[in-house]
């Protein structure tokens, strides 16, 4: 296929199409006459994992870069593939897990953080993004007088377990084409984090419908 | 209490807390002799809700002072006290559901949010803006070719279901405080965002882990 059908086929404009490729994150296409060029399904596919990680994901371009070129070592490991797109996994000698942590989130709340990992059994990476973030998000809930305990979160976080389990079954299907598998990965995973938060909403309103309700629609 | 103690007490400046009493958001204190004035507990709880409203739901000064008129009217229904302060139940004349919406999202998205409504059972305002942000983000996803189905949504919303009534056994204890209440609704529903997003990564991880792991860590 041509340029122009990379860019319909893609929703990517054809001068960002162009930009990829001088950047090397897009392998360039087979010369033909006319100093055009052809391009084939891996490079719509791999155009598409680069959309999902710009636009959706909101990777730069030097990240995506460097995420691409650690994919590409990835050897058949689904796993790893996975965690590389969503962020568990440190991409390069810079992960965020390394940055000093003590300036801004207390010792107390980054152990509070591992306590709920163990309590749950989960499998984390080591450097997974998550444990950090998870600890600063519980000194910023502390910070305003509301703590959570342990024991408060573990039934929240088996509930998300069971929605995670539903992601990855939305992955399902053609396991040998981690390409395709990664753009998915980074759509499902983040695009459904506004539709999760806004049925929670709603959840709340039935909820509380059911328990404080009159029976009457408030004005 | 003077006005430097309910400042240290709710964590919000002596400057701030003069603004909310120009523009009427808390009550005039009782004056004192050497033109002071004294606050109760009345005024630190208002107080906590206003800032819960203007720090953590983002609301402006004066859209919080439509809110706390709102709420004053609402004759000790909680069900839409809680509505008010998360947002699903309209405050004023020209509440979000009101907007022109088919400008922004096509009708058949909108039908889709009101069939998922429908689908769950759930008793949701007319006017909620849930439903029009629902539609938008269905939309959203659907535009990058990943549209969603009803059948899919549900059982994510099934689980959302729980994570809203361990939301509200949360706010359980003095329900004739609706102040109080109020302010830990939008603490906890706002706050624990992040928290419940971050949580569904590491459960993707660990699932992940468990259904293409290798048994060892990623590098």
């Amino acid at each position: 296929m041509r340029i122009s059908d990379l860019s319909r086929l893609s929703g990517v404009p054809i001068t960002t199409i162009k930009y990829y490729l001088r950047e090397g994150l897009l392998p360039p296409g087979t010369p033909t006459a006319h100093n055009q060029a052809v391009y084939d399904d891996d490079h719509l596919r791999r155009l598409r994992l680069i959309r999902a990680l710009v636009s959706v994901r909101g990777l730069s371009v030097n990240a995506t870069a460097e995420l691409l070129e650690a994919l590409s070592r990835d050897d058949g490991d689904l796993h790893r593939t996975l965690g590389l797109v969503l962020g568990a996994l440190p991409v390069g000698e810079h992960p965020a897990g390394d940055q000093p942590a003590g300036d801004t989130v207390p010792r107390a709340r980054l152990e509070e953080a591992e306590k709920l990992i163990e309590a749950l059994g989960w499998r984390i990476h080591r450097r997974s993004e998550g444990r950090l973030a998870l600890a600063r998000a519980l000194y910023e809930m502390a910070e305003v007088g509301l703590p959570l305990r342990v024991e408060t979160l573990v039934p929240y976080a088996r509930l998300t377990e069971r929605i995670a389990a539903l992601d990855l079954d939305q992955l399902a299907g053609d396991e040998d084409d981690h390409i395709d598998i990664a753009e998915r990965a980074v759509l499902t995973t983040i695009l459904l984090e506004p539709v999760l938060l806004l049925l929670r909403r709603m959840a709340q309103e039935n909820e509380s419908a059911s328990r404080h309700g009159t029976g009457e629609e408030p004005r």
